[in-house]
This record gives structure tokens, C-alpha cells and sequence, in this order.
């Protein structure tokens, strides 16, 4: 067998270099004399890795030197709770409700203070982004929280909502490194790294320096902000190994033109597959048009019977991992920087063709 | 370069056997036209891995049917907090300590209730074990937490401590796997992986089947036992690799045997080192003798400079991270599973060398 394409929505494909070059490497990383994951992390040779990773991640997303960059472990499911124990203050906090995730990170809110969900588009399937207004934010909340791209819902903020002088803070673990951001508009960015950085079990997070040091008193250390930061990450073993990947895919991304190019190429791929959609008389895409993901396109015959042959002859032809979640149904195409565009090419010509025999 | 004898405490040495598996894998595993990092967790391919991982760890360390197995983030140092959140009922709890990291989980334990050091073995820089007996313990415990193995330290609890009936919590992050142990006798057994089991960025956790269900109710979700163990350690994105990783490791340690007779090669190659270090004129073992670890062996000159010296020049030869932990100086050769006989064989010829040159 060779290799499929894989539209998983996370874990997800990796760049094939990115992969050849770690095979090259397992065994023996340059001169070390061993695998980076037998590395002690406080050696000086995983200590060039961890630099130049985090250099080349500043480098990629344009990341301001009053922010710091965390590479930690637990997932965004952590951060859910991570973030209300660290920023908290007046025990405020406003949530925007747009799918699962965020549903998530709301309910740990609550654990921890006063979260407010100050807007949500449950009422249609999370099949929007609900729009936010300043005025819609309390007073008095420390923070409003958004997930930026809903990964089951295939949905994604179409520009930086407006919370007015309020910290912004963003999951933004289905769409990061997708396209630029303008990381200043945000208090925090936290993101997954298996969608499109780095295998799973590493979490990054960005981090505006004055928003640090407010934590509770009961916080558990490893998750507090301030104590990472001040460690390097190294507060006690990092996930050395994802690290390492990560700073692959960060270089990869670098050598192939940085995020403005990774836009530019994902809006193709997006494109491509949304055409072919809007005009399709078997398949329908489900997102609202204007607030649609250009890395997770979810779609539906319909019939779920139909859903369910599609997914498995897809499967048979080497398109794989294009169930939509188990919560939704229906299909979804995840493409992330590390889907190539032909593999998006041949899954529209695969859909022509199964169009035509399903009629 | 070749590869090197590496005396890392953690991350640390892999069976060469383990990384060569690893890298033929590492583009296509198996016939799924993918790598493990690029698997969904939820596919029938990850599904069967880490289901084997599971059932072959449960197997090496003859794990009882009531306790659970969970795959988990953040490191032994998450579960400093993990362990009185989920485990203290009455709000108080003893912990012995007996290293720098037994310390760090005492303190942690203090933000959540009435934690009590019972014993600690700090007058003597942490050299030895304190003895325990029953009646150290507080009646109205919820449990006793020790550090199985101190890696900064190497020292390592000669028996089981006796608790009486109290439910005894242990971390055993750099002696797991290393000989059998009698799971039964203890309520959790935690370890980060990266010593004897894996990369970085995995916590396996062993607990018995009724101690969970009991947190205290503000703890974050990815912390709570419960909700992992219902959800198999998917209640979010595991760490797939590591935990695949892991996998090989296992499966590595019952083909050479299993866990009786890795206590018999790691007993053979202590040993060596420690009847060297017991005659040698330069070079001093500095743990308790009735309470050595066979992981960690810490050993001094008596002169900083001429440790220094020593360090250097081992690593020259091809036997690196011998130098003692950044809080206590010296040396310390960690020699886990994966160091093979000959290493530790090489490293005693290469001081004795050095003691001749160096009278």
C-alpha cells in the first residue's frame, strides 16, 4: 500500500518531508549519538531544537516580543481549564458558543467564576459563527473566549471578532499556521498541535507577558502560565519529541512561503472543493457561506445511508477519514496545510464520479 | 558518529531494537497507508495499537482486573496536583519525603487540604529512605504518597513501605518496569514515561478501580480520573505516538523476558558499577547502601573540579550525561531497561582509567 490521502480532522497528515526527514533522523539526530527522543531536555543539542522551533514559530505567525510562546501538554481540553484559572480575576468572563469545543471550554468556565455565554449559534447546529459587538461583553469580564475554527462544524470566525478593549482569547488549535493572524488583537492563542503542526501531545500557547501572574493560588503548577514561562516550558520535561516535529513542520512552512502562501493554498484547495459543492445535486456543504473553514469542509448526500457507502468507497479509492464526527454525522473533508492540492483535485473528481453513479 | 552509551535520567535511552521498528514504520505503518502520527485516535488502526499497548503493559506488570490503565499528558509533575484532587475525601494526607520530587508533590498537596510530611530523609541531603511504619500514618488519611524511586537522589524504597490498610499512592516514574512489582499493595501508581517506557509527553497511570469518582468537584476535567477512564483515555486527543512508542517497549520488554528478568539484568549491571564504586579510591557512591537504586547510581570524586573533569572526558568517550543533576552535582549514571550490559561494563573499564590517571 502506499500512502492515502488522509482527510482526518486531527491527528492529521503531516508534510511528507516532514516525515522523511524524521525517519532519516530517528536514530541517530546529527552527530548526538542518539534519537531526539532519547534526549535529555536540558542537553545542549535539544536545546538548539527547542530554540529554533520556538524562533522559527515567532518567525511564521509574526509573534511580538511581548508575547510568550508555551509549548506545553494536556491539549486544548487543558487550556478549557487553564484559562479561567489563570486569568480570572474578577471571576468575569464572556464565552462565544459556536460548536462543541467551545460549548466545553464554557462549562469548565463555570467551574471557576462567573462565565457568561454572551452568544451562540446552537439554535441552527452551530452551523454559523453568532456575530459579536462590543456591547455584547460585560463590563467587568476579565476576558471573552472564542474557538476560531470549529473543527466538527466546519465554521470559522471570518475575521477577528470586535470585543473592544477586552482580552480576546482564542482555541485556535484547527486553523493555526493556516493563514496569518494578527496575533496583537489577542490576549491569548492557544492551539493542539495534531491538526496542523506536530503529532498530538503538544499544546501551544501564545501569551500576552501582562496578562501572566494573576493565576490562583490554587492553580495546579503545571498549568499555570507564569511558572511555564518563566522555565522556558522546562518547568518539568516538555514533550520533547512533538517539539521536534513541530519545529520540522515550522521550517517546512517557512521554506514554502510562511502563512501568507499557506493561505493562498488552502484557499485553492477550500475553493475547489466549495465549488464543486455548491453545485453539486447529491452533496450539499453545511456551513453557512459566509463563516465557512478553509480546513474543515463538512458535507452531507442527505441520506445517511448514501453518506455511509460514500465514506466507504472513498475509503476503498484511497480518500480516507471522511466521516464527519460522530456527534454530526455526514462527512467532512479536513485539509490542512499538509494536504497537497491534488489530494483535493482527486477527491472532487472521485465525488463527480460518485455523483453520477448515485443519482 | 555512532551511537552512544547515553546515561541520561530522562528523557532517556530506547531499545535500539524499539527505534529501528520506530523508523521502518515511521512513513507507512503497517498496510494504513499512514504514519501513527497521522492517525485519527478514534480509526480501528490506532484502536488496535493502543489496545495492545494496553493489554501488553497489563501483562508486564501483571496488572489485576480492577485497576485501570490510563494514558495520560502533563508528566509525573501534572499529577502532583491530579492525586489530592481526585483522592482526598477528608482532606488531609501523608507524604513521606525522600527527594526533590516527593518535596514538589508534598507542597502541591498543600493547596488542596491537610497535607503532612510523615518522614523525610532531608538531614541527610535525601541519601537514604526513612524507615515507615503503620503507625506514622494519621488515622483519618486519605492516603500515603511516597516517590518510589528518587532519580536526583538514587535512592529507592528497599520493600514496599507498610501503610497498614491506608491506600498507598506511588510515583514511580524511574523505576517502572525496571523488576516486578506487587500492584495490589498500592491504591495508584504514576510515572511519567520517559525513563523506562517511552519519549517524553506520556503519564501512564495505574489506579485501583474504586479510589476514583470522588473528586473534589472544581478539579479540570482532563485531571479527573473518572472521566478519563470511562472515555479509555480518549476523553480528548491522547498522546498517539508516545503511547505507540510505549507499545514497542512493552512488547520489547516480554520478548527479553519480562519484568523478572529485566530486575535480573538491571540488578547485574548495579552491581558492577556499585562493587567498583565500593573499591575504587577516587570514585564514592553516595546513597545509603541499604536503599540504592539500580536505576540512578550518583557517585562523587569529593573534588567539583575534577567531577567536571570527569564528565568531560567521559563524554569524549562516547559516555555522555554522566553528570549529576543541576541541585546536587557529581555524577550520576542512569541505567534503565534500555542501557545494555556492556555499556555499564565499558563505563566501570573507562573509570578505572580514569582513577589510575587521576591518583
Amino acid at each position: 500500500m502506499s500512502r492515502v490521502y488522509n482527510f482526518s480532522a486531527g491527528p492529521s497528515m503531516l508534510p511528507l518531508e516532514v516525515l522523511e526527514t524524521a525517519q532519516k533522523e530517528l536514530i541517530e539526530f546529527g552527530t548526538s549519538g542518539m534519537s531526539v527522543m532519547e534526549m535529555s531536555h536540558r542537553s545542549p543539542v535539544y536545546d538548539a531544537i527547542i530554540k529554533e522551533t520556538e524562533a522559527n514559530f515567532r518567525k511564521l505567525m509574526n509573534i511580538p516580543d511581548n508575547y510568550k510562546v508555551l509549548f506545553l501538554q494536556g491539549g486544548a481540553s487543558t487550556q478549557f481549564a487553564a484559562v479561567p484559572l489563570n486569568l480570572m480575576k474578577t471571576g468575569k468572563a464572556d464565552y462565544v458558543v459556536s460548536g462543541q469545543f467551545s460549548g466545553k471550554a464554557f462549562k469548565e468556565a463555570k467551574k471557576y467564576g462567573d462565565a457568561k455565554c454572551i452568544a451562540t449559534s446552537e439554535d441552527k447546529t452551530f452551523s454559523y459563527i453568532p456575530e459579536i459587538t462590543p456591547d455584547m461583553v460585560r463590563e467587568d469580564a476579565d476576558y471573552v473566549h472564542v474557538c476560531y475554527n470549529n473543527t466538527i462544524f466546519g465554521t470559522k470566525f471570518p475575521e477577528v471578532p470586535n470585543v473592544g478593549d477586552k482580552v480576546l482569547v482564542a482555541d485556535m488549535s484547527s486553523c493555526i499556521t493556516s493563514e496569518p493572524v494578527d496575533v496583537t488583537k489577542f490576549g491569548v492563542i492557544y492551539a493542539g498541535a495534531q491538526k496542523n503542526m506536530a503529532p498530538a501531545g503538544l499544546t501551544v500557547v501564545i501569551i500576552r507577558e501582562d496578562l501572566m501572574g494573576n493565576a490562583r493560588e490554587d492553580i495546579p503548577t503545571m498549568l499555570d502560565y507564569k511558572t511555564m514561562a518563566d522555565n522556558d516550558s522546562m518547568y518539568n520535561t516538555p514533550p520533547c519529541y512533538a517539539i521536534y516535529i513541530a519545529g520540522l513542520v515550522y521550517k517546512w512552512a517557512l521554506e514554502n512561503g510562511g502563512l501568507e502562501k499557506m493561505k493562498e493554498r488552502n484557499e485553492k484547495k477550500a475553493n475547489i472543493l466549495y465549488d464543486f459543492l455548491d453545485n453539486s445535486t447529491l452533496f450539499k456543504a453545511t456551513a453557512d457561506k459566509k463563516c465557512r473553514s478553509m480546513m474543515n469542509v463538512c458535507f452531507v448526500t442527505g441520506d445517511a445511508d448514501l453518506d455511509k457507502k460514500f465514506c466507504k468507497e472513498a475509503a476503498e479509492a484511497g480518500f480516507v477519514n471522511l466521516k464527519g464526527h460522530r456527534s454530526v454525522g455526514g462527512m467532512r473533508a479536513s485539509i490542512y496545510n499538509a494536504m497537497p492540492y491534488e489530494g483535493v483535485e482527486a477527491l472532487v473528481e472521485f465525488m463527480k464520479e460518485f455523483e453520477k453513479n448515485n443519482k
